[in-house]
């Protein structure tokens, strides 16, 4: 069934690459299924088997060019308007192709910066080189990393309308799953009964089933990115999850935080609670700031400098990402200056992107208060696409 | 939960660097769950968000350096001996660690002509080329094709249990559908009983969604790689399914052709059985010929010369291709000397390898005949993996 997004995506991206002065995206993939550029789910919505080009022009032209048992799909599909089969080999095709568009500038598949618009493998360039030896098209190559990344980032109504509704899911996934959970419990039952949950809904993880959820309890837990374990639920524990579903190929990636009071408890300590409050207003203070044109290092300083100011370590990673067809949709973050963010602390926020904002603060003894937010740039600063958590979500002692 | 192939193909992997002449192996990836380099199902086992790298030694060292909140999962999985977790940048801990091991040649995942090997995306592989600026270790890669060739082909017996009982339950489902398909059903419904027999299994795909199963009916079929339609299964088609099943990890992919007798016919014209029995003896040839050293595109001739002095076009496609861990294992294939196969009809067979026979032959005015079936190449000869289709299957008339 065609994704009626991946047309309207298209349409969009022809607007981009004339804003970029580029003439033409050239996607190259191969056995698809298995490596797979994610540019390919984005304005081509099926795989391929042997070597294939995907080229969309400034003009608003949509060639593939793929092996002829794949033509059938794709023709299906509908989104290109010219599809050109070849059985022995892709070179006459393609050559044919492009020196009858004989485009200026030609932005293939990949970027050093942005791991999402890094879809074509090394080999496959150094094929792509092989093949247009001889030509002029070799030396007219350039990265399709500004266009995977405004085409990602700027976010049609259709698609915001997808995500806030995977986010509206989530945050009523973690209402039923409150009522459910109580100290004694595993991470793994709990994470079952998200599952559970999520099953009931009839969607979809957003990431990885080994950690989507992740569940982590109490002082000695393994923190994000890792499964769910037997470690048990205790009074005294703070417990998080970090989740995502996805609606209609649009996704949410949320966190929780609870405390378990212990007996006699009718409040967390006060510790717990400078966690939870520092996490909580880092994230305001960086909801408040974002707003168009400010660069993603200034946000993610506004929520480290408050959680570092109220005493806490600097969170070890990133305040944000963007989300979108993916949970990590790629490009711009919200991030601080550090080696492995590259170029990025410095990309601009736009209006129609969407962030995640997920400060943490780890309490000694008791475990780490981690809530994660998404929100979506307007003209002048941002709105919550999730329901944001305002109180610490209390479990009963035991 | 760790799967045990992983560990016993990193040591087979070991002794595959000492056969090769290669120091170290190493995978380079980051936001794998998104930009997947497969080598990371075989020897890994969990992905990466931030730039990572696995590295095995030829003399068996394992040394995983990754973002610190990717720590926990693979420490948990416990392939790696050594985890380097880093938070800012991942520079100075790789740099640390090949000025320690000091390797001549160091393979990375990368590979002009095989997809599977070739995971690498390239402007990470520009960005590696900027972390070793300045040192030696730039002009010591090459590329791991090799390794991962043969750690892909040479199945080890649990793998091999595996992939036959992959092939045992799709016969099995094929047996069953045929006890309940009937003209007048569409590709769609066909399909429909197909999925519901492989959930009742417990099984999943081995391929895609949409064109897993692929079923096509008469002479009007889109063919392989696409989708069931709606079109109608009607007295006079040949009817074909392509599918697979993964069982723990490995695939099948098997082919089946039957025959809906018209009203008043108590067997196929003699046309229909002329294409079936082409594609019948092309395969029994093919199986007979096939040994450990001859060339993929010596056996691809057994069965293209059958089928064409039988008077049936070429196939446009190879004869067969490995399978194992993915439907399409990567490396040798059983392929004709064409420009889209590069060097691949030259690789010889090897004892251990798994390949698909899969040649058709069209018949006007009725659809295709195709069938598709797996060996195992043993010391002399080969040894069936599925129970081969004799004679075709007739569907009797409304």
């Amino acid at each position: 069934m065609p994704d009626p997004m991946i047309a309207s995506k298209i349409a969009q991206a022809v607007g981009i690459l004339d804003e970029l002065d580029i003439d033409c995206w050239m996607i190259l993939a191969r056995e698809s299924g298995t490596v797979h550029d994610p540019s390919i789910d984005l304005v081509v919505g099926a795989n391929v088997t042997w070597i294939s080009t995907f080229l969309i022009t400034r003009s608003g032209e949509r060639i593939a060019i793929l092996g002829s048992l794949d033509k059938a799909a794709h023709e299906a599909l509908g989104h290109y308007t010219e599809i050109v089969p070849y059985v022995k080999g892709i070179t006459e095709s393609l050559l044919g192709v492009l020196r009858r568009l004989d485009p200026g500038r030609i932005a293939i598949n990949f970027s050093v910066g942005d791991e999402l618009a890094d879809g074509l493998p090394h080999g496959l360039y150094l094929k792509l080189l092989e093949l247009l030896e001889g030509t002029p098209y070799g030396s007219r190559l350039v990265s399709s990393e500004g266009i995977v990344a405004r085409l990602r980032a700027r976010k049609q109504p259709p698609e915001l309308e997808r995500i806030t509704r995977a986010c509206t899911e989530t945050v009523d996934l973690f209402l039923q799953m409150h009522t459910r959970i109580r100290t004694g419990m595993t991470e793994k039952q709990i994470a079952a009964i998200m599952v559970e949950i999520m099953e009931g809904k009839g969607l979809t993880r957003a990431w990885d089933a080994d950690h989507c959820p992740a569940v982590f309890t109490g002082p000695e837990s393994a923190g994000a990115h890792a499964g769910p374990t037997d470690r048990v639920m205790e009074p005294g524990h703070l417990m998080n999850v970090d989740f995502g579903m996805r609606f209609e190929g649009y996704c949410s990636d949320l966190q929780r935080t609870w405390y378990c009071l212990r007996p006699g408890e009718t409040a967390p300590p006060p510790a717990v609670m400078a966690g939870f409050e520092a996490v909580r207003v880092a994230i305001r203070k960086a909801a408040a700031f974002i707003r168009p044109g400010v660069m993603g290092h200034e946000v993610d300083a506004v929520a480290r400098g408050h959680i570092t100011a109220a005493g806490f370590p600097e969170y070890p990673h990133a305040l944000g990402h963007q989300i979108g067809r993916l949970a990590h949709d790629g490009a711009g973050l919200l991030c601080p200056i550090w080696e492995r963010y590259g170029d990025r602390p410095f990309a601009r926020v736009e209006e129609g992107q969407c962030y995640t904002i997920e400060p943490r603060a780890p309490v000694e003894g008791h475990g780490v208060a981690t809530m994660e937010e998404i929100v979506v740039i307007t003209a002048d600063g941002c709105r919550w696409l999730s329901d944001p958590q305002d109180e610490i979500w209390l479990i009963p002692p035991p």
